[in-house]
């Protein structure tokens, strides 16, 4: 297939790479250009715009946040005005409810496909083609485009008919671990200032009951106060737990546990901590039960 | 070795059926008499009394709540003036910090050595010798009394020398549970009003990042809305949440998401649910969003 | 002096017939014309447009929301376009702080002045003259407006140079009440569970230490469970709360009581109550504890 | 009347002078003899023993907490022990009602009449005659023994022929003092990140719809930092809040904002605050905000 790719960030550049390896023809665009070039030597067609981008049958977004898929998107020169009647753009970003359901229609409007297809993963996952793909849109354009999602992940899963709908479910995602988080940090400060070592509990809790990857990764970060370099910033968690909250609001859902975590990102980040990683909003418990704030 | 054994309740049946397995020589005893004439078809020795159950050289205690403990414990015929000096006392309830501290005064007073080790694992566990046993307590008496965890579980973790720490622990993974229960009710609460399936998004959590045992069984019951019959009824939830909390307060750890928890406990009691799973408390978000109560 | 005035609702229409009754020329608009109309009556001049409101020294909004003040405002033939150099407008609708700082952006490049003047005050005070303004804005600017302020109500206070500022001020009025209605509702459920008479209660309470307005006025509607006739909307309590939220965010302001006030609101909101008074969220602790839902 | 007083700290002090200036016989008890004393200047005869002082008609016990009742009313020469068949308890502390219960209880059970009797209002209402008294118990007996309301406040509440329904009331007064300090708390650290005076601001509120000396009090000190020497210590409303939240948990009536009260006293407590003024919970939302924490 044509395939054009947008964003090569940490995620994106994995990416496109195994798109190349399945045998795609894939033109990569990035706003930074060094990136492309990286790309181009694993045979990639540089583009140098958007439009250029859009020339396949294909596009693929992956992006940072609601702005930089809404300026490709919607720009003079971007996806709307660019790709071809019948064209589908495949949106990976991780995006608000809200900007999913104007993208939606504005393809529509345009004789455009539209598929949204955030993935849960980190970069390794990427780069190993070992990405969960969270898939919605018509169903016959998503049959029409799974080598792409074959190419990118271990597994697929359509959610819906409605494109939001997977948008919605990767958001959810990421609130389940924010509050595994903040579980886990009140957790660890209760027992340790009681005297249990905290990697020692932590590693009852995942001998145990609560053996999945979320509690391993993030929990023994939290035991060991290791929030920097940031795998996932606390200004991007903060993102998106107001993301789900703005879904929440819509679909008139209240969420108490997704407000207490937005007041705790809130807390992180007014004291100077937007940069570390997101699982320091674990670490406040301990600092209100008399420690040190995770970034003093 | 000689071991008293009091409460054979779903959990204490299985743990006493072990010890025999074992080849120790068990007395039990049980507030009603049933119970033991079961165990004793299997070996044991019937008790008609607490202080019969103290001739040994160790008791084990497994009993629903602190009344039920401190009643075998400090009654005029209780442990305390039952069993020998020297003797251990191995108290496997989930019983809250503060009585444990008084358990651990009145037995040193007394003479006797005193262990909490409290178990993770439902009654299947119990019952296969599979449980994991939380262990607190002089090392000496960890080291002597390790026949009876091995006979009982798969795997011992000693949390440290103060009996009370198990407690803690013990509570504490109670509460990380119903925080999982919580994040989950909300998470399933949101995506179903967008029209995404219950037990479709619950896959893609367990096939993902969340796949361990919690998430599997809480999720599922939440899904289904399956309350009946409780596994581990919501009034045993509430009253774990508030022995966490009173630890919190004792410790000056405050406790933001078990506050939340009470609240949600509270509401699911008030309304007529304490003989539900605590699982339902998983349910509120989607009657707050809209659907019907739980146990409407 | 010659002033416009846009918005003719319950608030609107008293200001701006104190407007007339303290000598100046209004030339009103209202986008449903027989409201114009009855103030013509009282000698306003009748705008067709909102061009027409803007001929003279001085144009005041008094609208319900965003939406409508931002369509006023921007529309291709609105204030901004329609206003001449060096006139004035007096925003004094309750709107987001991001509005706000928009607006001040705007009239400052075209050349206009800026001010933000919200009241405090239900439409009888606004009938009376009585309503207190909160005003922020330049100076010179205020000190010249003031003739319209002293025609409207009993006490401008002036908070800050920054328009914005008096928003916020309004907005965290809001919020204190929503959270006076919350904290009632909450001491309210508690007693009468016990017994208590919430009428006498609220004697009690109004007699001694909380002795003010909001407390008579809401913990009346609570104790009566009177919650409509609206006078003001859930919806509108609703919305006031997401900006206080979304100011304490780009300000980085952690607001817990405001956050559990939007899971309050959008519990209403979810189950049927858009409508009713906003003192009904003081009905959902009554409800939690095993009472009725406010509109069931 | 002769009366009994048992403790004369700054509240019982004023109160027992009270007694005096109307004309009753007052015998006085307090732990601290040179209390008593000060009080036999003005008439009063000194007990030495809890027992002394039940030698009349009427005792009345005004201390600090549950253990200081329970020890002055249970001790083997206290008040159950002491008082003449017929004798009324006049329990005017702030206490749980789980005590008030037990109290009652006892007291029927040594044919003792006893009455709830908690009082609003700090020492100078205390000394001026000015407490509000809220009374509870049978009829009859709080007919009997008004004099003694009528001597030491400006107004009597009857609630509930059950005593404990007067503490439970005087509990949830001091949880609605509690609410407005975290709300204006809030409020402030909103309003001033974004420049506005915090003096001014309470200006505006006090002057519109939060004239009640609450908002007056407690919003001055929170805007002047103003914590030290403390008026009512910060333990002590943590202590109050633990109680309120007990009797909503006795009556399943879950109180989320009580809850929020908790964990910010236990935060304030674990970092060095418990002998602030209650009031420097207002101060934490500043610090979430970037600000310093309050006893820094």
């Amino acid at each position: 297939m044509k395939i054009g790719f947008i964003g090569l960030g940490n995620m994106g550049a994995g990416m496109a790479a195994n798109l190349l390896k399945s045998g795609h023809e894939v033109t990569a665009y990035n706003r930074s250009q060094d990136k492309v070039a990286a790309l181009a030597e694993q045979g990639a067609r540089p583009a140098r715009s958007v439009a250029e981008a859009c020339e396949g049958d294909i596009v693929v977004t992956m992006l940072a946040n609601d702005d930089a898929v809404e300026a490709v998107t919607f720009a003079d020169d971007g996806i709307i005005a660019s790709l071809r009647p019948g064209g589908t753009h495949v949106s990976s970003s991780t995006i608000s409810v809200a900007l999913s359901e104007r993208m939606t229609a504005a393809h529509a409007d345009a004789g455009h496909l539209f598929v949204a297809a955030p993935v849960f993963g980190r970069p390794e996952a990427a780069a190993a083609a070992k990405l969960f793909v969270v898939a919605a849109g018509a169903a016959a354009t998503l049959q029409a485009i799974s080598p792409v999602f074959d190419a990118i992940g271990q597994r697929t899963f359509v959610v819906s008919e409605e494109p939001k709908a997977a948008n919605l479910v990767k958001l959810s995602g990421n609130f389940l671990i924010a509050s595994v988080i903040e579980s886990l940090g009140e957790a660890m400060a209760l027992v340790s200032k009681a005297g249990v070592d905290k990697n020692e509990y932590l590693e009852i809790l995942t001998s145990t009951l609560f053996g999945a990857p979320v509690y391993k990764t993030y929990g023994g970060l939290i035991a060991r106060q290791e929030f920097e370099p940031a795998g996932f910033a606390a200004e991007l968690g903060a993102k998106d737990v107001r993301l789900v909250l703005a879904a929440g609001e819509a679909l008139q859902v209240p969420l108490p546990i997704a407000s207490l975590l937005r007041d705790r990102f809130l807390t992180l980040l007014a004291n100077g901590g937007a940069n570390l990683d997101w699982s320091a909003i674990g670490a406040l418990s301990a600092a209100d039960a008399g420690g040190p704030r995770p970034n003093a």
